[in-house]
């Protein structure tokens, strides 16, 4: 597979059609908390990411999340959000443990916050235009959309 | 992680907020070619399905469809598709090979053939009412949808 000469650029093709090597993807960017997309479908992304230690806790009001873990164990704190049919997080606060394999939605509207204590890769969906540190002002960690790996 | 009484019937928090191990819901499906519903992200479902052997031709008209292999090797014939920025696929036909860790976008409007020669686990994510056998009449491959695990 030809790599564009701007790796940030979206690829003519958005990333379909093509077999999409997952981890050798994020073994291509630098730095952790660094999405980068590698495909649509309709009009949401997937993209990549590795990451280590604490992200700040935000939420996303208009829609849901998706987190695939593909290396490493996976923290997400979950908090105020929607009963999930076991009670656990009816207004209170609960953990979500990720490992390799596994995947959890986040709610709309459910404020999280991913921490890691050993690195950990792992793959994104959620529609195009999402800020990373959800709504509200940008932050430290707040990465600009649309750049592709 | 408690299992709702019906296996069939979506739980109440349609799978958010918890973790959902893969290949642990593919263990419990009997047969290939079924898939069965994990999660829900907006108007979209993660599904999970064991194959092997060859899957008819169909196309999604409407839908982008994506592919995430767990275990084996995919392949994913497809043709008369749009020109994926390879010009590999502008009217011809092409094989996507997909082994663990890797996924696909097939772009709508792309007819495709899935198969795989030994048994495969994967993970197929589009938007909640997709047939899975594609458009046109429903075949002996055809499954109902809404049906969890």
């Amino acid at each position: 597979m030809s790599m564009p000469l701007n790796p940030a650029a979206a690829p003519a093709g958005r990333g379909q059609s093509q077999a999409i090597d997952l981890i050798r993807k994020i073994d291509r960017i630098d730095g952790h908390w660094q999405p980068r997309v590698v495909a649509e479908m309709n009009d949401y992304q997937f993209k990549v990411v590795k990451v280590q230690g604490e992200f700040p806790w935000h939420v996303h009001a208009d829609t849901d999340e998706t987190f695939v873990v593909l290396e490493g164990e996976l923290k997400i704190a979950i908090r105020g959000g929607a009963d999930a049919g076991d009670g656990e997080c009816a207004g209170g606060e609960a953990v979500i443990v990720l490992r390799a394999g596994q995947m959890a939605v986040v709610p709309r509207g459910v404020e999280h916050q991913p921490s890691a204590d050993a690195e950990v890769k792992m793959l994104l969906i959620e529609p195009r235009g999402v800020v990373n540190t959800g709504d509200g002002a940008p932050g430290a960690r707040t990465v600009a959309n649309d750049q592709w790996v």
